[in-house]
């Protein structure tokens, strides 16, 4: 996997300019345009309470099509009613027309402020600068212009063997670290891909890839009223179309995977304050929804992160936490490993065991392994540590 | 509502000593006794890793009566195996011999640190002291006796008309602070009272109490592996039975809720590092149980809890919390009120309102209201701000 400075995808350009939007005067507004229109997918907040820009490409993508995805950051457009959706249609109107596009056609996404109207005069007086500024290698530019807190642009791309000796490749951008604002919180994502599919296979391959990676990363446990992932398949490369079950079809869910993999755990890893990322991995579990429950319990505990920041091998902690996951396990079959090291065997400490475990608990990043022993069903979450930083940025913050 | 230094119950006595449970030598092993067998029940953990104590009390809790609650802080007795059962067995048959009590009249109840065993020699040979300590107005040493983190002992008693001229008492124990470790977080509460009553009417109203006082409250959204609230009526009040829709039964039920919502008010405010205490309530949502999720969702968030914190009238945060709660309502019929003002209105921003919201917040005790518009459905929550104070306990415990 790659992170080039500018990484091309055929059919694809980019763009990113400062549009005025946020106070910093950085880039705020970015666009994605395909050659044509393709199939377009996306996975959108499961928050009912869902900003404009939402419910408009969620209206726009009942089609499975689209050709481009506009982008502000600086302001969510969220909880402002009406006059919020009006700015959404008006702002992808202004890019339609400068691209001459049909309207429907152009998405959008925001993340910024929640409760402040849109600048969409800002916006309009924007597009033909961002219009002209379109390019293949643009997409440094866009990754610069939807961060927020981020503590860099994220990008990631890898390329996969799709037959005929073409290569696809798959390219991913994203901007989100944790909260500082409830919509500075939102995790974008965008992924495009010059692999030939058809809008139900690369719909179905987002959802599955989605729920493996950023469905399985947390922060804080919150989820934006913003939060989205848009996918765009070009099909500009000169290769067979992908089916359900060939074995491209297995390559690119893998980039697919591991390209949102690499920008989940980007997000984790920039959450504020965050020192450290750990790979929780439940296993033992009566089906895998279950482990999936523990998993996301215990990744969201307060106390279990604590106890990350400080380097703690307080592994009951981790066992209470997976106590209120409301699965059925038996308690005194429980096992804990912090790296490598096992601390909670059949349900009790294992003598001796914690000054291995803190020494694990020093690094970067390292798993940790909770085995239920109560069936088959595993998976996996990525969580960060909540320190001090966390509480000074979320609190200091004034609206 | 009275804050006594002594207050005494018709049928109780009360103790509490020095075991050396605990490193720093205060007192850390309390006793309750009734009189003769009285009606008792509890509402305990619903962690599905429940501590020894709590196991063996569920068992003995079968019958609904009881003598005594025999109560150690220091240590958890959780995740403790085979051996931690036992020593609850053998600690509440030594003060059952020295009472000359059948042994499943002896209920326990610890609070301490995870995972290590209970110090039984300890507990043996300190009751014959605990025994000999006990007397009638001995809660304030019973209530020294099962502190962990907390800042002070906490009682609260009122009393009320129960006919004929009598006042019955209804007397409430409580520990309980957030969190350093998962069961110093422990909550355990203890009320008892002179009424006659039956079991069933105790059951009843003891549960009907919890869920409105220390299950509408949060400090972490953490549930230990050892909560428990104990309820005991001795009947020595010579007044009639209590009978489920008399006057009198309405006025035990309320100084229940009143006595087990000081109390639950109390261990928010004392949650590690708190100092806002927010009364949340939720209005207009679609069912009871509706509003209570949403209330919950929101009063367990982070961002809001940080927002709190930082006396930020992030009005935003609080409804895209309530957004995330699996309950349907029409976020642009939402209202938020911090204080007496109202931030949103038909979800939108309520211009020039965050002024007057952040010199609400400034206090250190005040309500913030969300009306979803949807139904007639309330419920309240009881929360505290996670600030710096919290973290740094959390994370520099060691182990």
């Amino acid at each position: 996997m790659g992170h080039e400075r500018h990484p091309t995808v055929r059919g694809f350009r980019f763009a990113g300019v400062t549009a005025g939007l946020k106070d910093s005067g950085r880039p705020d507004l970015g666009l994605i345009l395909a050659d044509r229109v393709v199939p377009t997918s996306a996975v959108l907040t499961r928050n009912r309470v869902r900003a404009a820009p939402v419910q408009l490409a969620a209206q726009r993508l009942e089609q499975g099509r689209a050709r481009a995805v506009l982008v502000n950051s600086g302001s969510a457009n969220a909880c402002t009613g009406k006059p919020g959706l009006e700015a959404a249609r008006e702002t992808t109107q202004a890019v339609a027309e400068a691209l001459d596009l049909k309207k429907e056609a152009v998405l959008p996404a925001s993340t910024g402020v929640i409760g402040a109207p849109l600048s969409v005069g800002r916006i309009l007086d924007a597009v033909p600068s961002l219009v002209a500024d379109l390019s293949p290698d643009g997409v440094g530019r866009f990754a610069e212009a939807i961060r927020t807190t981020d503590r860099g642009p994220k990008i990631a791309f890898i390329q996969v063997d799709a037959g005929r000796g073409e290569k696809a490749t798959v390219l991913g951008v994203a901007k989100g670290a944790g909260m500082i604002h409830p919509s500075l919180a939102t995790t974008l994502a965008f992924v495009v891909t010059d692999a030939p599919m058809s809008g139900a296979f690369l719909n179905r391959s987002l959802r599955q890839a989605a729920d493996e990676t950023f469905n399985a990363a947390t922060v804080d446990g919150e989820t934006s009223t913003n939060d989205a992932i848009f996918a765009m398949a070009s099909g500009a490369l000169d290769a067979e179309q992908i089916r359900g079950s060939d074995a491209v079809a297995k390559r690119f869910r893998g980039a697919l995977v591991d390209v949102l993999g690499e920008l989940a755990r980007s997000v984790v890893r920039d959450g504020e304050g965050a020192r450290k990322l750990v790979r929780l991995e439940v296993v033992g579990a009566p089906s895998q929804d279950a482990a999936r429950k523990v998993a996301e319990r215990v990744a969201r505990s307060l106390l279990v992160k604590t106890a990350v920041h400080g380097g703690d091998p307080n592994w009951g902690r981790i066992v209470a936490a997976a106590g209120m996951a409301d699965v059925a396990f038996e308690p005194d079959q429980v096992e804990v490993r912090i790296g490598t090291t096992v601390v909670c065997e059949k349900g009790v400490a294992v003598s001796g065991a914690e000054g291995d475990a803190a020494r694990a608990m020093a690094a970067d990043e390292y798993p940790i392994r909770l085995k239920l022993g109560s069936g088959k069903g595993k998976a996996h979450y990525w969580l960060c540590d909540i320190g001090h930083d966390y509480v000074t940025l979320n609190s200091e913050y004034t609206t």
